[in-house]
């Protein structure tokens, strides 16, 4: 079969996604899906497009294109919208699916409503619980992407030093670092899961602002400049004892990896220094312990534990609202399966993704750690994101 | 009632708000609204909060707050989850509503799936209309925060030739107007309504790549970088001949205006300055045509009898592809209601907004056109966007 979207390169790989989302599909008992968000298709078709992916269990999946896509093979069909495809199916031989697994995460509800009905009356489960468990562990195509996309986040960050001045606002250094995100080539467009996520490209917390709390579901919050986006710098001059937080990316490929770095203004305190330390010696810890089999909610316990010892819990993942993860899956989207929280009790599997970002938020001083992309190999963690993890002082 | 969230200035405002969203819900005869998104929970506390918003159609508001945000009126309460809310409701001695309005369109769909639950077994219907329909028409202090949105806009568009060097791809313009609307205070996040729109801060096309189809739903389209957002400048080189379309913002303070300008590289071809005048005139047609009680399809029609006169309907609203629309709403989201569209029968109101693009797309010379941002007032339109519209060309 092929797909307008499908280079040579992806041929073998559209294989091997369907039969990972085919396998989910066991598990759920979902003999047919029918996937119509902007990131399942990006998954399924290797490009951004318009129209519905139509996957029976033991069939040969139909792709139902919109404009401005055509079709060129055999299994793809235009149409002008999703009440046609249930005749469709049928003048091909389909039988109606028994159990349709439909996104109910990643549409919104008027969409799924209609989606419903395209088989009448057949019983309906989610189908985003299918793709999430197929997209948990990575294809040899993803991880290269990953790689690529790590290295040039490692570049970018090479250059934040240089874009610091003296005197400069939290929110004009993150604006620097930005215009070099694109000018390395990062698509600018940050896709995430979930309704309470809402940023461009990433974050940068300076001093005391690292402990406003956020609305958002990201790890750490921070004030914004404006309560129309209440999360990230506020726009306040970055003063000497200040620890700085970039935690900034955009994806250059379609996929993302998550990283993030500190930087002094000047000195600061020795307590802060500490929290940096003590972030690096949980991934020391982590990177050695986690293996395929590992529980993942025993990593969260691991990393709560080394935080306690040092006596900063008060600290550890945040400080006036804390968060209760320390890591989470990424991908296609940044905040992807599985979260590293006390009770996943899912098992490591090899080629999983992680972002493990244990960090602390200090009164005054700022938010101090590192978080690093590792991919799950079968003798412990790969760095995607590697990059010197000394804590420096910007320099003029 | 104090909100958290609420300035004094807010306060009539929230008012005012309110007893739009009443209006509508009584002419969709619901008596309740549950209203859970990120961009609705704006509109009525005036910052972006985490939480539930429970509004009677004749009773006091509640706000079932969510961390951080905290309680500190008496009719604000804190909750962990939306299914506290019928006891609390309850207990204040509030009947359950007959029909409750949920956000179909801005809600996935497992999360009204959920709202659906609170309270038992009654019947829902479309909050997304009912908040759509409040918000068509702007407060005044929706207005005033549009006009200072729109001279901000103006004054980084009054530095795209500063931003221009010779031989520069359509991309690294782009970028460099970005990091200008950044610098002068741009929030970077732009907020689209709809599952088939994703952009950062707007999109920049020349020459050729305008007429390249896009699957996304913006009235232009441009191939993108990367399968992965396909959409706008491609990063091909800008040459003599071509024209380039700048659309770019992002908002500066919760409200979008949205504005188009064109230049040229060097000097095109008469064709494209005769679409770019064409595209003046219906402008300056509209103008005075529109007013509160026209019909909106006839400002489409006005608009399209124009480009045929023109002899220029072939590359009207696209060339490739073409889009059925002219223009729409604009406020918090970048395309509100109205669609401004044929078979749009409804009446133009004074307080709507509108972003009006008559746009051409020529093949080889590129996309021309302007667009605006009006606010229809008593005797006409006001422009939000007041911009040189001459077409001169980029100097380096």
């Amino acid at each position: 079969m092929t797909f307008p979207l499908l280079t040579e390169e992806f041929k073998d790989e559209f294989d091997l996604r369907v039969s990972k989302v085919r396998m989910a599909m066991e598990r759920h008992e979902i003999d047919a899906l029918l996937v119509a968000s902007t990131v399942n298709l990006y998954y399924l078709t290797g490009g951004v497009c318009r129209g519905y992916f139509y996957l029976p269990i033991d069939r040969e999946p139909v792709f139902f294109m919109q404009p401005p896509a055509t079709p060129a093979g055999a299994n793809e069909v235009s149409i002008r919208k999703p009440e046609q495809i249930a005749a469709i199916l049928e003048e091909r031989g389909y039988v109606r699916p028994r159990r349709l697994g439909l996104e109910f995460d990643d549409l919104y509800y008027s969409e799924v409503e209609r989606l419903k009905k395209v088989f009448g009356e057949v019983p309906c489960a989610d189908g985003t619980k299918v793709m999430r468990e197929a997209r948990l562990t990575k294809t040899p195509l993803e991880i290269k992407k990953m790689r690529e996309d790590g290295l040039k986040q490692c570049a970018v960050y090479s250059r934040v030093d240089r874009c610091y001045q003296e005197d400069m606002t939290d929110l004009e250094l993150q604006i620097e670092i930005e215009h070099v995100l694109r000018k390395e080539g990062c698509l600018g467009y940050l896709r995430v899961a979930g309704s309470k996520m809402e940023i461009n490209m990433g974050s940068l917390l300076a001093g005391p602002n690292a402990d406003a709390p956020s609305p958002y579901d990201f790890s750490m919050g921070g004030a914004g400049v404006d309560p129309s986006l209440p999360v990230g710098a506020s726009g306040m001059i970055m003063k000497p004892g200040m620890a700085v937080m970039v935690d900034m990316n955009g994806g250059f490929n379609g996929y993302q990896t998550d990283m993030t770095r500190c930087w002094t203004i000047g000195e600061i305190d020795e307590k802060g220094r500490r929290a940096y330390e003590c972030s690096r010696d949980i991934l020391r810890d982590l990177e050695s312990f986690a293996r395929p089999g590992v529980e993942i909610g025993e990593m969260y316990r691991r990393a709560v534990r080394i935080a306690d010892e040092a006596g900063l819990s008060d600290y550890f993942m945040g400080h006036a609202r804390k968060v209760a993860f320390i890591g989470h899956g990424v991908g296609i989207e940044l905040n992807e399966a599985p979260v590293i929280m006390d009770r996943n009790k899912a098992l490591l599997e090899e080629n999983m993704t992680l972002a493990i970002e244990p960090k602390f938020v200090l009164p005054y001083i700022g938010a101090l750690g590192v978080e690093n992309t590792y991919v799950v190999r079968e003798n412990g963690l790969e760095n995607l994101t590697p990059f010197s993890e000394e804590l420096t002082a910007l320099m003029p």
